[in-house]
This record gives structure tokens, sequence and C-alpha cells, in this order.
């Protein structure tokens, strides 16, 4: 049994980014972490088996982009495109939704952890679909007065609040979701 | 110079009351306190001075209604009304705006805090104004899927993370407005 963990940095304000699709200082607290917030990231890389994310996301990285996640990734895409290698990972295109991507993803993760690292639209899904066992939100201190809120029609859930850490410029909180 | 404090019960979703206006679940930890929660409750009671609700807040109250901040209370309406006594407060209606409720409010609070404690609307006015200092979130462990959102065009504010505190069943996150 898979655990499938939605991992998204968000203002407190409820968006993952700004009204132009800026980043707004959401992710400072990852690209130079400390306090808890450098646990919080090697718990990540230590426990995820495997990646899904979706096609913007993909496409907003920059030239070069490397992450830690040495691990299979899946991108929800509508084209059909041949796997790609980035920075030692192999990354997968499903075009044929988040169940099919989830499946690949179970077959590539092990015994580790499936996260759903976003955009608002790929967590919207799989909220929506049910498929979320944990939530781990990484709350920034800004508000950014608009943009793409990681929230929305989510449908009502109850959550168990598992864990709360304090860093520097960033709250982590990790939930489980209560399915009755 | 008094520091007026937003202070507000949030779902991880961003919304102060569900669809149908309901509270779902999001006060269970005011009423029956426990861990930091006692401690946070106890800290508004006593450093608070005077506060500003918004009709409708008011009028969602229960006859009998009480509650343990004993000082002025301004609530903002369209209606001129009489001052009214309950519970040992006074609560008067203020119809000319936010601007003459904080100046009302300015003149009751000694040197304490001013609390401006919602809706939504009223909260989301004091923040375009500009004339919140520091926000304490209580983030409680619930999608709602839908109902009345905190931050809605609240304008882009960067925020200083101050004080983050865990109780069972909701976070104490304490903000401060970075005002440059």
């Amino acid at each position: 049994m898979h655990t499938v963990l939605l991992d998204m940095v968000m203002s407190l304000d409820g968006f993952v980014a700004g009204p132009n699709n800026e980043d707004g200082g959401l992710h400072d607290w990852y690209f130079a972490p400390s306090g808890n917030a450098v646990f919080v990231i090697d718990e990540l890389i230590q426990s995820i088996g495997a990646m899904i994310l979706g096609n913007q996301v993909f496409g907003n990285q920059p030239d070069g982009w490397d992450t830690p996640y040495k691990v299979p990734h899946f991108v929800l895409t509508h084209t059909p495109r041949k796997p790609v290698e980035r920075g030692g990972m192999t990354f997968y295109f499903v075009t044929d939704g988040i169940e099919s991507a989830l499946a690949q993803a179970k077959e590539a993760a092990g015994e580790k952890l499936i996260c759903v690292a976003g955009g608002a639209s790929t967590a919207q899904q799989f909220l929506q679909a049910g498929l979320v066992d944990e939530i781990q939100i990484h709350l920034v201190p800004v508000l950014m007065g608009g943009g793409l809120r990681l929230f929305d029609q989510s449908g009502a859930t109850k959550l168990e609040q598992t864990r709360v850490l304090e860093s520097p410029g960033v709250t982590h909180l990790r939930y489980r979701m209560v399915k009755e």
C-alpha cells in the first residue's frame, strides 16, 4: 500500500504563484534552507520513491535544472512524448490521466512514498479524486494578493494534524486525510 | 501607537465558514481548548483593549452570548443603532466605516491591542486599507471545499513570521506586517 503525499508550497493567503505566475519569494526557504527546513527537505529526499507533477511545473524549470530527488518523475501532459533524461533522472510523460500516472508511480516507487508536487491543477485533480493520503504544506509568510490558488473546490475533508515544524520564513504543516 | 491585530480562525483551504455559512468544526478548539490553545486564548484576553467586528459576526451569536473579552466592542453596520449591553460589555454600532471604528477603538483601548475579529469582509477592508499591524491565524486541519474566504484581493504584502504554536486540532500562527 503506497502512501500518496501532496507536498506544496503555499502563501498564507493560499496561492502557489502570484498574479503573473511569479514566485514572489515562496521558494526562498527551499533554496537556502535553515533550521527545520534542512531536516524537512532531507526527509523528503529519503522518503520519496516517485514524483508526479504537471507539465507546466516541468516546463517552468530552467535549463540545467537539477533536483535532489533522484527518482522517476511522471509528468502529466496532453501531448505524447518520449521519456527525457535530466540530471540523472528519467521523466516519463503520461497522457492518460492521474490514475495512470499513479499506477506507474506505484510500480516505480518500491516501498517509498509517491509525491504529488504540483502545480495547483494537478494537486486539485488528486484531491478531488480522493487519491491523497497525506498533505504537507510549506506555509510561507507572504500575502500574494492574487494568483494561482492551491485549494479550490477541493471537496470537504477532515484532516489530522500530524506535525508542525517552524523554520525561518516558513512553517511545515503535515496532515493525514481522514477517510470516513 | 496602538497595535491592530487581525485575529481569525481559518481552514487549511482558506475559509472562515463553509458553503452554507456552517462552522464545520472550525471553532471546536476554541470552545474546548487544550495545549497551547489555553495560553493563546488567555493571552488574547489579557492583551486586547477593544474589539472590532462586522455586524454579521455580531448577529450570528446566539442569545445569551458571552465572551471572555470584557472590553468595548465596535460593530460595523449600515443601520444606526443605540449601544447594546451584553454579558457586561458594551457594543457600539459604527455606521461611518472602518477608520471611524478604529478611531473609537483607539480611544477605548488604553495601552492595549485593538483586535479585528472578523468576519471576512471586515478583515479584508482592514487589510486593503493597510490598517493591520499583526495577523494571528488559528489554522484548522480541515478542507471546507468552499464557503467564505478570508484572504481575497488582500493586496501583496510580506509578513514576518513571529510565532508558531501547535495545539491539538489547530496551529496558531502569528505574523507582523512588513511595511516598506
